[in-house]
C-alpha cells in the first residue's frame, strides 16, 4: 500500500544523509569523548564539527552555550525548574508567564511548579491565535516575573508568535525570556543574534534528525541550574555520557535544515497551499489561523460533521498519516486549547485534523491525499448523524 | 596501528547486532509510537519486544515499571530529586544515605540536594572497599532516612557490594532502596525478583548498547516524582518523545548481555586474570580489591613510581585505551575516593590505571597489552625521579 506521511510536526523521518553520518559512531568510533585516549580523542573532532553546525544554524555567538539534552522536553524542564531552584526557593521573584498554547512539556511543568509555590500566569492568544506584545505588557510585572516562556511556532496550528518583539519587550523589563523553538527550526528563520532570547529549546527529530537528542541555547552570561547533576560533561551544565552519534546527526540535520529553508518557504509552502485549497474547496470546512501567520508546512483543518479521529482512521486505511494534534497529548480528551483561545466552539474543535508536510513530501503524495481526503470526508458525512448538507450549503434538498 | 580497547567501564562498542537491529528505525520505521496512525503503530510492536527483553534481563515482574531515560545519570537524578520533592519539601523524612564510592551522578546530586536542606550521610567502605550491612545499620535511622542509594558494582574498582543484604535490611526498616547498577548489568547476575531494591538504574552503553539511553526500574507500588514533566509517554512518568531506535537497541543489548553472562564469568574473567597476573609479576605493583569480590572484567592497578596519567599516555601510543578512573571525573584532580576509603595513600593512588575488558576482548589483545605494559612501566620508571628500584626490591644495587 502507498504510504504518505503528513505528521511531520509529531516526528520526522531521519534524513538518509544524517543516518550515514551517524553510522560510524556505533561500532567503529565508539569512544567516550570525555576519555583521554585516542578512542575518546577521535570522537571530539566530530563533536566540534557538530557544535559548529548547531551554532551556525541558529547564528549563536561563540560566547553563548548550546547544551546537548535528550530532547526539547528536557530543555524546557531544565529552564522552568531552574527558575524554581534559582529564584522561587530563594524567595526571589516567583512568577512564570507562559502562553495558553504551550506544549505539555511547558504547561505540565508549570502546573507542577505551581504546586510548589510558583505563581503561573497564562497569556491568552488573540483572535488570530497568536500572542500580542500588548497582552504580555498587561501580564508582566518586573518585580514579580522571573521568566516569560512563549513558543516560537505552535505545533498544532503552525502559528508563529512575534518572538523578536516579545523577547525585546521582556528583556527591556529585565526579565528572562525562553522560547520553545521546536516547531520553528527548519521552517522559519531562527536567529538568536537578532532575537534577544535568553534560552531556546530545540529537538533534532523535528528537523530530520534522530529522536532522543535536543539542545538548549543559553545566551552568554545567563545563568541556570542544571536539571541533571553528575559528571562534568557540557562544562558541568548537563551531566551524562554524550550521545556522540546523535550529536553528529543533529549537527548535520541542523545544517541541512538551514540550507533547505528557501525550499521550505517556497516549495513546501506551495504543496501545503495546494492541499489547503483542496480542503477549502470541500464544503463546510475551515482552516485555523491566517496562512501568512503560519509555518509553511502546517494545516489544522476542521471538517464539519466529521469526527477528527474518524477521519484520521479513514485516511490511515489509505496509508496516509495525519493527526488530531500533538502526539504528546494523543490520549488527552480535553478540547484543543488553541481552539478555545480562538473562540472556535468545542463541537467544531473535535472535527479537526492536522496535516504537516516536510521537505520530503512530494506533489504526487499531495495529489493522492487530496483524492482520498475528499472520498473520506464524503463517506464519513454520509454516515454521520450530525451532518446535514442542507443546513450548510445552498441549493436546498438533495442539492 | 593496533588498537586495543580496555576502557569498557567508561563506554563500550555497540554490538554490531545491536546496530543492525536499530537501523530500520531511522529512515524506514520512523513513526512516533504515540501516534495513532500506521507509522506510529508499526513501531509499537518493536517497542514491546524491547521492553520484554529489558524485563527478562533483570527478571522484573509485569507489575513493575521500567522507565526509559536518556542515561543512568538521568535515572539517578530522578530518584534522588524525587526524594527532595516528595519527602523533604513536605517536611517528611529528609535524609538520604549514599556510599563514599558512588558515581558523580549520585554524589553531585546529593551535594546539590544538601544545599536545599536535605541531610546527606555518606557510608564509608570497609577495608575490602565494599559497604557492610553492619555499617548501614549504624547510619540508617528509620525516622529520618528517606532513601538509601548504594551502587551495585563500582566503576573504578569493579568491587561488588552485597546489594541483596543491604536492600533487605533497608526494606526491613521501611526505607526506600535505590541501586545504581550501571556497572553490574552484563557482568554479574542482576535479578530484582531476588534482590528487593525499589529502584535500579542502568545504562545501555555500558553493555554494548548505544550512548544516550538508559532505564529506571521501579518496583510495583513504589511512587516517585518524575524529573521530566510533559507528554504522557511512559505512563506520565517520563515525558519526551521515545527514542525508538535506541530502545530497540537497548532491549537486544540486554538480552545479549544476559546470554553472555556465563562467557563473562568464565572467559572474560580468565583474560582479566591473565592480565592481572602479568601486572602483579611486575615488581612494586598492586591491584585494588580482592579478585573474588570484583566484576570479572575490571582491574584497578597501581604501579609504584609511575604517574597513572603518564602510563595511560604511554599505552595510548601503542593504541591501548585505559583510564585513570571514571571518564565522568576525568578532569577532576581529587584523590580517588575508593583509595582514600581503603586507606591507600595519596601518592600511590596517583599511580593507578584502570583496565576494563569486555566480551569482545581477545587473548591476543591481552598478550599485546602485557608486552607493551611491561615496556611502558620500565621506561617510565627509568625516567622517574621518585622510583628507586633498590628501595623496594631485593638484591641491592642494580639488581
Amino acid at each position: 500500500m502507498k504510504k504518505v506521511y503528513l505528521d511531520n510536526n509529531a516526528t520526522t523521518m531521519v534524513d538518509p544523509k544524517v543516518l550515514e553520518a551517524m553510522k560510524p559512531f556505533f561500532v567503529e568510533k565508539y569512544g567516550n569523548p570525555n576519555s583521554l585516549h585516542s578512542f575518546g580523542a577521535e570522537t571530539r573532532e566530530y563533536m566540534k564539527i557538530a557544535f559548529d553546525r548547531l551554532y551556525q544554524g541558529i547564528n549563536a555567538s561563540d560566547e553563548d552555550d548550546i547544551i546537548i539534552t535528550s530532547c526539547a522536553t528536557e530543555s524546557n524542564n531544565t529552564i522552568l525548574k531552574s527558575i524554581y531552584f534559582n529564584s522561587v526557593l530563594n524567595n526571589d521573584k516567583n512568577e512564570i508567564i507562559i502562553s495558553a498554547v504551550e506544549h505539555p512539556s511547558i504547561k505540565n511543568t508549570a502546573n507542577f511548579l505551581e504546586k510548589l509555590g510558583c505563581n503561573i500566569k497564562i497569556l491568552p492568544v488573540n483572535k488570530d491565535g497568536i500572542i500580542n506584545v500588548n497582552t504580555l505588557e498587561q501580564y508582566l510585572d518586573p518585580d514579580k516575573t522571573a521568566l516569560v516562556s512563549i513558543m516560537w511556532a505552535n505545533n498544532e496550528t503552525g502559528l508563529i508568535n512575534p518572538i523578536k518583539e516579545l523577547a525585546e519587550f521582556t528583556k527591556s523589563k529585565g526579565v528572562l525570556f525562553h522560547t520553545d523553538a521546536v516547531q520553528a527550526i527548519g521552517k522559519t528563520i531562527v536567529d538568536v543574534s537578532e532575537t534577544p532570547v535568553d534560552f531556546l529549546s530545540f529537538s533534532a527529530h523535528k528537523f530530520h534528525g534522530p529522536k532522543g537528542v535536543g539542545g538548549l541555547y543559553v545566551r552568554s552570561g545567563v545563568q541556570f541550574i542544571p536539571l541533571m547533576h553528575g559528571g562534568e560533561q557540557m562544562g558541568g551544565l548537563r551531566a551524562g555520557t554524550v550521545n556522540v552519534a546523535y550529536v553528529v546527526g543533529m549537527g548535520l540535520a541542523m545544517e541541512l535544515a538551514t540550507e533547505r529553508l528557501k525550499y521550505e518557504e517556497k516549495e513546501v509552502r506551495r504543496k501545503r497551499d495546494m492541499l489547503e485549497e483542496a480542503i477549502l474547496s470541500i464544503p463546510d470546512t475551515f482552516v485555523v489561523g491566517k496562512r501568512e501567520l503560519r509555518t509553511p508546512n502546517t494545516i489544522l483543518a476542521g471538517f464539519r460533521g466529521v469526527e477528527g479521529e474518524a477521519l484520521i482512521w479513514e485516511l490511515n486505511q489509505y496509508g496516509i498519516a495525519t493527526s488530531t494534534g500533538s502526539a504528546c497529548a494523543s490520549e488527552s480528551l480535553e478540547a484543543n486549547p488553541v481552539f478555545v483561545a480562538m473562540g472556535i466552539d468545542k463541537e467544531l474543535s473535535h472535527t479537526s485534523v492536522r496535516f504537516s508536510l516536510s521537505v520530503f513530501t512530494t506533489d504526487e503524495e499531495i495529489e493522492y491525499t487530496i483524492d482520498k481526503l475528499k472520498k473520506s470526508v464524503e463517506r464519513l458525512r454520509n454516515i454521520s448523524s450530525s451532518y446535514t448538507k442542507t443546513s450548510y450549503t445552498k441549493g436546498g434538498e438533495n442539492a
